[in-house]
């Protein structure tokens, strides 16, 4: 029996996704791609083999806990952990340390949002494998930094200290610091150090050092986790977690562990990984035609157009004439045209 | 009681205005205008004061009556009159006026498509009330000539003889031939000539000068409805229409009566006609917004937006951003977008 754990994080709203993403049905819960799966079920997939079905864990917000449930039918319901309200990634990180720690205190974990893509899973199941066996044997923190190809300032990045890789794995390396989302020129002047990765929030360590990371750095975080280690598994721990929630500090783990502890470490890895965060960046992950568009749906004709991602439900049959650039998503009783150069608009548009 | 009869053709398939016009449901029986009425229920609210409902009759393919009694419930069922076949104008006019011959020997017509708009409702039930006069007390076949305000060239002419105003009615003139659409440069002559006008395919006649033009001109075509005298308005009147109407020519009313027959007049007339042909004319039809955009749906945002019309159903929510010159229209399972310059190849995207 392995002791290995993962974690999906899945209480995003995905916002800027609309209108196929909504508050009633986020993007981790969409088949965005059009390949059948859905970005949660596709990062289940992505731990066949690593982690075993008891073992994963999903923290979403109570409002989706049923979709979790569909989607993920292999996960046991227990392990379904409903959120109150939103509270960063701090608060739902310790929860569920706390809540692996009651079941198997040997536990080593692996945290993922729900909600990115990793085109090379081989290279994505080696780097996760050789970072457990990382983290098995050690108090380290460690977290994935991805080989940038662009200077990206959506991201935020970790600075290494390539001249100390680590005895046990020659592929991992201190972390130095941590940048929030760069300027253009500040993303440039990184790119070029070569020392620089984009933070993808994917994080491997045991579920001793996070919950002695939380007691050392965040007593205020972890108190009321470590109170009700007592309930944990029973009937009464959602009743107790929606009592104690709203009064923790909504905070991201990156704020609250990664920038005070000491032992923190990073495998830079490439899989040709995305976070999704833009229609942009969705149009370049998906199969696209000779005219460069992304046609995600069953029924779609289009005439003399170029450099559009179109994106609609199964049954929708859709024909565009003469767009070029253009964002078209259709759900529900929903219809967005839009150029992709104006996406971050979208968020605005859905209000 | 008056013996003015109302008949509305409603039995074509509207492809060009795709997809909110379909086999399964054409142009006339939706509200392409967004005001609440479909267009067979504006056609028959302009005849409102001049035609009573019992003498309103519909003639439309077997595939619709019940679209026709649901829309026009006022109507009597057994005035809804049903082609088993589509065979064009001249056997459609045949059936009905020998449907109505039998039951009215003295009825004064109007025949009209059910598809078209009108502006001016006051100057169209002037000159509809003017025509009846007209043909009332003669053996005249009249039809109106539209004013023409553009060469079009999507429009039959009508050329009158402006030498012989009758004497009757000083508005009304021989007609001296109809012209089949032109092209560009005939069509800036016509305007150019003045004594040109759209055939609008409104026709006003009483029952024995229609019939009798059939017996004279058509007599293949009479033949047959004159032989059903005895089962109109029985059970078997459909039956017996069913076993008869695929025999018949098809053909238009306009090659096989009008171009044959003397005493043609015609009525010339402005009341802002539309036939609703291209999305264009129902765009220049449409109310339009500031940015000369045709809005037609409850829930439609434009941003940066300019000469387009964007048709949905009332439920859809729709943003649009950065679009000029272009058809956007959704109905059911079907979303088209498309260059309003390249709407003669919507036919062709339906297929």
């Amino acid at each position: 029996m392995t002791n290995n754990h993962l974690v999906i994080m899945a209480g995003g709203v995905g916002s800027r996704f609309w209108p196929m993403s909504t508050q009633d049905r986020p993007k981790q819960f969409i088949d965005i791609l059009g390949c059948g799966r859905t970005l949660i079920q596709m990062t289940y997939d992505r731990f066949k083999g690593i982690v075993p079905d008891e073992n994963i864990w999903v923290v979403t917000s109570e409002k989706y806990g049923e979709m979790v449930k569909e989607q993920l039918p292999m996960v046991p319901a227990e392990n379904v952990l409903l959120e109150p309200c939103r509270r960063n990634t701090a608060p739902c990180i310790a929860y569920v340390s706390w809540r692996i720690k009651a079941k198997d205190p040997h536990a080593n974990m692996v945290v993922s949002p729900a909600d990115h893509v990793v085109l090379d899973i081989n290279e994505f199941q080696r780097v996760i494998r050789a970072s457990l066996e990382f983290t098995e044997q050690s108090d380290a923190i460690l977290t994935l930094g991805m080989k940038p190809n662009r200077p990206e300032t959506g991201y935020g990045y970790i600075q290494a200290d390539l001249s100390t890789a680590s005895a046990r794995n020659r592929e991992v390396y201190r972390v130095d610091s941590f940048r929030e989302k760069p300027d253009v020129a500040t993303a440039k002047r990184y790119i070029q150090q070569n020392n620089y990765y984009w933070n993808a929030g994917i994080f491997i360590w045991s579920v001793s050092t996070i919950v002695n990371a939380f007691r050392v750095y965040q007593p205020a975080i972890s108190d009321p986790f470590e109170d009700l280690l007592p309930v944990y598994g029973t009937e009464k721990e959602q009743e107790a977690i929606n009592k104690v929630y709203a009064d923790v500090q909504s905070i991201s783990v990156d704020y609250a562990i990664l920038e005070k502890a000491e032992e923190i470490f990073v495998h830079p890895a490439g899989f040709g990984w995305s976070d999704l965060g833009t229609w942009g960046s969705l149009h370049e992950r998906s199969r696209r035609d000779l005219y460069n568009n992304a046609l995600i749906g069953e029924n779609i004709q289009t005439y003399e157009t170029n450099n559009c991602i179109i994106h609609c439900t199964e049954e929708k049959r859709v024909v565009v004439q003469g767009l070029d650039g253009y964002i078209v998503a259709e759900q529900d009783d929903t219809l967005l045209i839009c150029k992709l150069e104006e996406e971050q608009r979208i968020r605005t548009f859905s209000e």
